[in-house]
């Protein structure tokens, strides 16, 4: 061992013993006689004193050579810091040093090892092995490492096994691209990485093993937008001879769990919302329900006027702002800019001030009085010095509109609390969603999903109003879990794929080993699936999850600190019976 | 819920009582007016009983009609049982039942779900999720997470921090091929699946995280040998600012921490061996010393008689077999027949009878007399009653068949006991090997394995004598883990890739960001990776990893029963920028 102890341990207690100490030069100060250097490791910082007193002079000129990061070892006498610093813990000491040996000299880094570097993202990732000698980041990865023991202990303590499947398995076209991984042992055949477990952990069900639990990196091969990861970390769960309400109560346990032991936060039972309340209150199937803004339905009180905007429309839908009531007509108009921008797609924006003295001052003064403005106050819940921000349009895009505008706002006026924590199980989600690309249903969880009792009949005459046993774990307005009661009957199956556009021949090419496991004894099943990279960052008060994964890639998929992916030797290709063809 | 207990918890504490079981049907006895039958779970088997007296008659007749691994769910009153059975915890009662309910039928399996099953190995890989059901394969995999959860306790508790590190890294023709993966956002560029997280622990090591570890599937594209499989499980672990000691030191805990917990061994200090000491008496670098027939060195007391295979040879080395003195004539052409077999490659075997009286009779009489005999015994230890069998030629090959020969008798002699543990740690590895394919040096290890302090300039002129801070951690025969201290600064890193026939710009391309990352304070470091599948196919007694895996691949790379790999899509492969070259 390079070291008696880290550089975070030492305190008055110490005083008087000789310590051997390894790390890094964080910093020196060179006074001529005398020569600080902070040295720094994972555990701390502590201080070294060389002086022309007390050190031999050759290690005093040693020290001042020692530049920013080089790696040393030192040995000497802990003694009381003249001037103590309270902010730290090993701030009443310091060494007096009598040994210094350079392990390792370093060029100067491209960005200062501090809580607030001087480096810009690219330059961090490209150097991300120096990235993670700073604080914040090497504290988000241990703080990751806690969650993830967390989980499994208390996973495994409830009697869930954390068995191991496969990464090479079969490309499926359902759902997002796979990556594929081509077979030399087998020509001209691919395996796929797995987007998810899903299958295997349903034919562990069938296998008896009734409670299975894995943290497995999962992979899609998407365009990535914003603070998405071609490779992401799943904790998948399933459970077999369950209903929803024991999955729910199994998985509100687990998180209730980490929130105390991790946060200290207690939360005695999660609220539920179906998924069609939260679309009708939030315009958003992951609600942030920190806060208030909740959407007032105004078609009664707003339609059937002169509006010509309001009266064509499917839905016309406001929130109170509060105290926008005082915004100008400049961060108005900067609202309505901000609505319009294609990324959000509103056409435009009606607003009414509720003024401090009751009085209003709208955008459509023209076209309603003080008596409707009443109503529209009375459906928004807006007060006295509130902004009322009203959309109107299509039921499903301004929903999404404004719902945009609510967290936009939020973020704005500081109401999304990073240290409070809104948990909210969204129920009830729909089986299929409509895609207007492919002008067909799909699976909204995915086709292994199991209509709600009683439904299948429904879905002949009207699919998209089929109810599935599918729930979300929303926490903070992010979604950080989803599942479903399975499908465990050969015949069900079959159906789901047949509605799903599949023909029979495609479905037993593709899934034929799950529905012929369903003939032997499946027992009824269900399970949740989290995203350990957003959990961990909510958890951790943030919501960027590229800072809590050691070696995330960057928005083109590229590590660019390795610089892959990179080209292969012809002989590779060759070998994999292959040929570019760009 | 679909249940209030499982079927192995029932005792006759529970008498009276009612209770709600779900389960699979293990098998029915029908006596006409009274049907049993036994309803199993993951948790064991409870008796339920159906009689015309007390129950009603339809679900008498329905119970009648439950194939074997019906899924049924079934409410009843605990009764103590007329004819108990001490064999099992639930044998005191069974269920009286009142309601039954088929959950799901089951077609009549493959193969019965017994611990002795009459299904081979193909229709139990292609049924795997009904192999689960069986008491042998759920317990393999239920102990397999019990080790590593016990892993991962030990090394959180000891301030290791769990890091996930990429799957979709960068290919190096270093080593074993790589599977890679075409990258469809970077035309004509491919990810690598790692064969390890090697440089990355290493980077985490140059970002001050001085303890890593991880559970971690990597990936070997290789001809399979028996028992190896493409995607594989490692506990993968590295720490800075240790010295081999400290890496011994803690592993050894590691391994002596799951010895006690897992299998109530007590081991206090593991024994070490140098690799030529090990190669010397075992012809192994991953000797079973739970057992004796250690080699005897022959050529002074066997060379310069007229025996000219011995004298021609560069090593003259036997065994004794204990007992061995009375096989026949025939069973000892047939041993001398396996040492032939091209799988092992001996030209010949000579053997000695040193019989229980004392005297010998060898297939050698003609040039060797009983004083010569003598010098051997004493050589290989053998005792009256003992067989010396003896093997001549290249060194390095003569051990390694006397080292087959070794472990083929011990397994015949029951030598290899599954319940006794003896770990071994083999040090002082060579650094390179010498490869005939190639005709030059490769990394024995990796190459970034640091040669002994001081034996740098040795490399230049004897690069086979090079040793290396490399070391395995054996259990059984068995390598369970290797490590080695690495190399820390640019310059050896530059060095070790020339000596290994990099050019400076294949090292750069491969490995420039770990060259480069020395250069910024990369402390002295060094780590271990076990192989978890092997570790725990040990520590359960046994050798077949593919018991200890829930989903494995055959050998030639398929899992059989999703039937991957597979052909994929034009589509996906136009996508990819590939075309098939068959």
């Amino acid at each position: 061992m390079y070291k008696s102890h880290t550089c975070g341990e030492l305190t008055a207690a110490h005083i008087g013993k000789e310590v051997t100490l390894a790390g890094w030069v964080q910093k020196t100060r060179d006074k001529g006689f005398m020569v600080w250097v902070d040295l720094r490791d994972r555990y701390g910082v502590t201080q070294l004193i060389f002086d022309e007193e007390r050190t031999p002079k050759e290690m005093v000129l040693k020290a001042k050579e020692l530049g920013r990061e080089f790696v040393i070892q030192i040995t000497g006498k802990v003694i009381e810091r003249e001037s103590k610093n309270n902010q730290m813990p090993t701030g009443e000491i310091e060494i007096l040093v009598t040994h210094l040996k350079v392990l390792n000299a370093s060029l100067t880094p491209p960005f200062t090892i501090e809580d607030k570097t001087d480096g810009g993202d690219d330059l961090r990732m490209k150097y991300r092995y120096l990235d993670i000698r700073r604080n914040p980041v090497r504290e988000n990865l241990i703080f990751r490492h806690k969650v993830s023991m967390e989980v499994r202990k208390y996973l495994s303590d409830k009697g869930f096994v954390d068995v191991e499947t496969p990464y090479l398995i079969k490309s499926t076209p359902e759902g997002a691209r796979d990556f594929v991984v081509p077979s030399r042992m087998n020509e001209g055949q691919f395996y796929a990485l797995p987007q998810s477990p899903q299958t295997f952990k349903q034919l562990l069900m069938v296998g008896g093993m009734d409670k299975y639990f894995q943290i497995v990196k999962c992979f899609r091969d998407e365009d990535l937008r914003a603070d998405r990861q071609p490779e992401f970390t799943q904790i998948d769960c399933e459970m077999a001879f369950v209903e929803q309400e024991d999955i729910l109560e199994t998985f509100e346990g687990l998180t209730r769990h980490l929130l105390k032991e991790i946060k200290g936060v207690t939360i005695d039972k999660f609220p539920r919302m179906t998924y069609d309340e939260a679309m009708q209150r939030y315009g958003n199937d992951k609600p942030d329900i920190r806060f208030g803004m909740e959407f007032g339905e105004l078609n009664d009180v707003a339609q059937h006027k002169d509006f010509q905007v309001f009266n064509q429309a499917e839905l016309v839908v406001g929130i109170a702002v509060p105290g926008g009531s005082i915004y100008t007509r400049k961060e108005i108009d900067a609202l309505i800019d901000w609505v319009k921008r294609p990324q959000v797609g509103a056409l435009g924006m009606v607003y009414v001030k509720y003024n401090d003295d009751g009085s209003y001052k709208s955008s459509v003064d023209k076209f309603y009085n003080e008596s409707d403005f009443e109503k529209w106050t009375e459906k928004t819940g807006a007060k006295p010095g509130d902004l009322i921000c009203v959309l109107s349009g299509e039921k499903n895009k301004v929903r999404a509109q404004l719902s945009a505008l609510r967290m936009e706002l939020a973020n704005r006026l500081g109401l999304r609390k990073s240290n409070d924590f809104a948990p909210l199980w969204v129920i009830d989600f729909p089986l299929l969603e409509w895609d207007e690309e492919t002008q067909r249903y799909h699976a909204m969880h995915h086709p292994f999903t199991s209509p709600k009792p009683g439904q299948m009949e429904l879905l002949k005459t009207q699919p998209g109003e089929v109810k599935a046993n599918a729930y979300d774990l929303v926490l903070n307005g992010n979604e950080i879990g989803g599942g479903s009661i399975r499908i465990h009957d050969r015949k069900v199956q079959e159906q789901m794929f047949n509605y799903l556009g599949f023909t029979p021949e495609e479905a037993q090419a593709q899934f034929g080993f799950l529905m012929e496991a369903f003939q032997y004894g499946a027992p009824p099943h269900g399970g949740i699936a989290f995203g350990l990279d957003r959990l961990v960052a909510i958890l951790g008060g943030q919501e960027t999850i590229r800072d809590f994964i050691a070696f995330p890639k960057n928005n083109s998929g590229r590590d660019v600190m390795i610089d892959a992916p990179a080209i292969i030797d012809e002989d590779q290709l060759k070998e994999l019976h292959l040929k570019l063809d760009l």
